[in-house]
């Protein structure tokens, strides 16, 4: 089968490799359909993260099983399937208090040894281990663009909202307009919230945060300090989401966010920051970070992708070939991409 | 001034009342701009609820402050304001803990001596106790019709959803849709349900709240159970709210609901009732009764309502003037309006 | 090996059986050290449940491992182990949200084909499937009598006090001092009750009530109601644990907890009850029924138990041989024994 | 009347000053029994809080009320109370929320004018303000030593631990055994802690830590990360409490706590710091500031002090007059006591 995978920094290629085979009772493959490039596959494409040459990379997908393990009972052969990111275990400390995305033996697709030796999906075909938490079937007449945003980017907004504390009728901020961060704005309007705000620089996607239902603010050119003020009584936002990952977006959702509020790092954070403590303690704020349950939530995002209260497909701005991921990959690196959909 | 007064059971007129006046420091005195009839007021109409003749009747209620006393802080003489159908005291052992509804002081507003001998709203002018907790605001460009509602059968709705633990991508259904039914079904909506069962055997209430986004069932004509098992893979929704408060409607929410999951009753129950414990029990549900927590949750409820995400005004079915209160009690008892809105 | 088998109703026996061996991956095989008497063994005795004759019964117990599966990774084979009364999948619906209790291919030890064909426990050997889940290592130093409580008995009591929302500071009261209600009163101080009414008519169970921190309560001679009025400004309990499942318990426990508490029914319904919902409505109460979620709980019970917080060996008041089974039985139907272990 | 007054950094001094009377109808007037000394107040001894010579310090109070304004209902003259640190209207945004500790219009009793120019407690009589929330009635039989804490120390101490969401059977870390910091280990435990490590360098501390029922470790003698990770099957705390406000104790415990745990700064924090946010992101952690909602938990924490689950009187180690205060304040400020009670 052909497979997409990484040479060097910079350099993805296109290879033959030989087909998956279920090994593990809880083990399916899955012919793939569509199988998304995501802002994480960049920092593969930078050289971030420490891979073996050869080794297939991707995540985000969709497909049909065509064979399981016997131990594999909530999907069977034939199942159009979207899948999650990462594996779980579900016996462990972590994922018996349904913190799935801390498993102990977790294991992500397409990211080289340090995160479980899981070959990649973005291939004609996929190993998929703990298949009766990691896939799902695909609603009746979803399409594989919106389906395979269900299991990584979507299920990424999902839970930062959800971890955010937001309840309806509350005021939101979403810092960073980025797929994440525009899956947390529908997110945040569709959950209740009465106002969100959506803080980027780049006008496309603030106008796609706008169609979304949010008002969008330009970080440079607009006083967003004093708009998020005039709106909210001179408090703030009730939750604020970083959906970048950097010390001056934090310190930004630090004055943003009313007394007693919460403020949700879904953005990565890979070193020590200075942050305002003095300010986080003189408003008792609750600052919480980390990765994306997305096990956890998955059932409950594709009901609502089901039902069109969550619509990612506006986000799908490119479709190619699987031949074609090269290109792809250099056409993300440009940021000219929101999300391209590879089609093997 | 004009007030709306019930003389006997199916009696109610409109006499001469003294305007009132502020006494205690946190009384204000609203002059009325509209003020609804309620589901409550024909309880008070049958004679149901022991009152006075003469008393004032009337707790939905909008208008302007003319008068405050001196520790009125949060309005002022003035706002155009909307109030809470009870009074609260903020210092009582339930209000510390923010269950408003259960203040050990409570006050409600035209029901008699029995619930705190406070004067209704249906009239030219009303004395409001605990003036800061009771009134908020009305938002700039928010119709008397819609903001009425915030303190009363929109609040409800919303306590309802609320209390029931409804969590984005559940399956709700609500079971009556009268207007705190009807107003239940935009909330969950709103609060990210994936799907509503609107349940009730009125055609115009049916339509209604498939316009609000619901999927509507006759209870009489469906085979409700069959549709709800096969929309929920057997198992039956996560949340119901029994908006009716009914023996039967409760068999059937206990019958609706899946294992693990949550009835709200927001119908007022006042009886013994024979209850499936046994099922209750397999099915491991939570049940939970009573009155909505409307001070605790107006400042959200008007958050949305402000927003367009919720709005109650389609309920309105009808207009009239204060001097034809009598006629809007038969009309309301004959079951012909959802909601009346009576002017000064 | 020899094994406690259902004969008829009042009729059980120690019968040869063939030693269980591991079939799947997920299998473990463990070599009976201490196997409880429960209050729901006497069900299946009095011929309640329907169960063949000659099927192995009980489901508390502590031991060896002998012999696992491949796929057994969370203990292993030499491992003294307790373990649940009941098992889960792991990756169904309710799995997946923690609600192993409701697990859709939940199986419980020697209860016949009813509850997933399972044999019991009260034997020289059990097979225990799923056993990353259903076992857990014996904390170092722990006693058999202590161990075997953790996964049914005081795990009921556990689940019952969190169910509850049993805050720290908050005034409880627990109905029915069986086992179950014991462990209950011990969890409720533990999880920091102010105060504890333990309500029974025995007084052997009132005397141990008052040893674990409680304060015990006779309902038939003492005036219960106004005894908890007097101590709660006239409110009522914050949280009542019914123990028993009889109507006129709840009942009582309506009555006692104040407006906006909390009522867990941990003691079985299995019947229609006629039940005071104007009360419960009135009074805004919580009314939760349903078994306890002994798996999720495990890890935090056993936490409690090795640092001598919770201590169940005070309710062990007989130690009988595997072969002394009958007359075991015998004892435990007259009521003469709160906890009876037996060893092979 | 007597009162103690700061009149320089390093200077106080017992001088006269005119009894108070109420004004305002919410306003008691306190003969105050005992008053303590606390940490904040060495914050002002220090100079680093704005505030007037001749302005009256101290926040820790009980007494009996003399005088009552018309409104204050929850309390009356010839109580015995204890009071809050602080003042809250009620009805503001905060205060709706129960959120107490961040009224918009609270006030701190001995802190000047940058927090509501109230005069302190450390007097013979003091005024409070909105007496109806701040004072509570002493349980019968409560020592003024033990009653003080109940509305500063103690409360701050179970705010910690409430807001660090700890659970029945979970583990906790608690760093820095001040006062606040030895409360929090006594709530940890009352709340079902199954194990509390108590981390400081004082041996008088650890060693009242271990009589609390901690298990103690010198942060400078011990391997403190060793000692935890062995305890917790490699994975730390579930929950840990920063009881210093510091950033190398704010890393220790980012250090300490389990993934997904949380951490709970009751320390003030206020400065900017350097944060580990990659490796608070990597384990997702939870991280909470700010000042205690003492209001909010006051009646919990006296039904636990009463019931003897709480005692925070082996923390006194001081009793003075108030004509003492000079020789106290210079007796705290050497760090030689953990409490001073001082009686007029």
């Amino acid at each position: 089968m052909r497979a997409v995978t990484f040479q060097a920094p910079g350099v993805v290629s296109v290879e033959d490799r030989p087909e998956p085979e279920p090994i593990d009772p809880e083990d399916a493959v899955v012919r793939i359909e569509a199988t998304g490039v995501c802002g994480s596959d960049l920092h593969i494409y930078h050289g971030r993260v420490q891979i073996d040459p050869g080794f297939t990379i991707g995540h985000e997908y969709v497909g049909t099983i065509v064979a399981a393990g016997d131990a594999v009972t909530r999907v069977a052969v034939g199942d159009r399937v979207l899948g999650c990111f990462q594996t779980a275990c579900g016996t462990c400390f972590f994922c018996r208090r349904g913190d799935y995305h801390r498993c102990l033996q977790s294991r992500t697709f397409g990211h080289g040894a340090t995160l479980g030796s899981l070959q990649g999906t973005q291939a004609e075909m996929a190993l998929v281990p703990r298949a009766n938490l990691v896939l799902r079937r695909v609603p009746e007449g979803m399409s594989s663009d919106a389906a395979l945003f269900a299991g990584d980017v979507m299920g990424t907004g999902f839970h930062a909202v959800e971890a955010s504390g937001l309840r309806p009728g509350d005021i939101a901020a979403v810092l960073g307009l980025g797929p994440v961060g525009l899956c947390a704005v529908q997110v945040a309007r569709a959950a209740g919230a009465a106002h969100v705000f959506a803080i980027d620089t780049v006008p496309e996607r603030l106008r796609m945060a706008e169609s979304f239902g949010a008002e969008s603010l330009h970080l440079g050119e607009q006083d967003v300090r004093a708009i998020v003020r005039a709106a909210t009584e001179d408090r703030g936002v009730d939750v604020c989401i970083d959906a970048v990952g950097d010390p001056k977006v934090l310190e930004t959702a630090i004055r943003l966010t009313r007394a007693c509020g919460s403020i949700q790092c879904i953005g990565v954070y890979a070193e020590r920051a200075d942050v305002h403590m003095g300010l986080l303690w003189l408003k008792s704020l609750t600052l919480r970070g980390g990765q994306a349950n997305v096990i956890g939530h998955v059932d409950r995002v594709l009901a609502m992708m089901a039902a069109g209260v969550l619509d990612p497909s506006p986000l799908v701005t490119h479709h190619m070939t699987l031949e074609q991921a090269p290109e792809a990959y250099a056409v993300y690196d440009r940021r000219e991409a929101l999300k391209i959909v590879l089609t093997p």
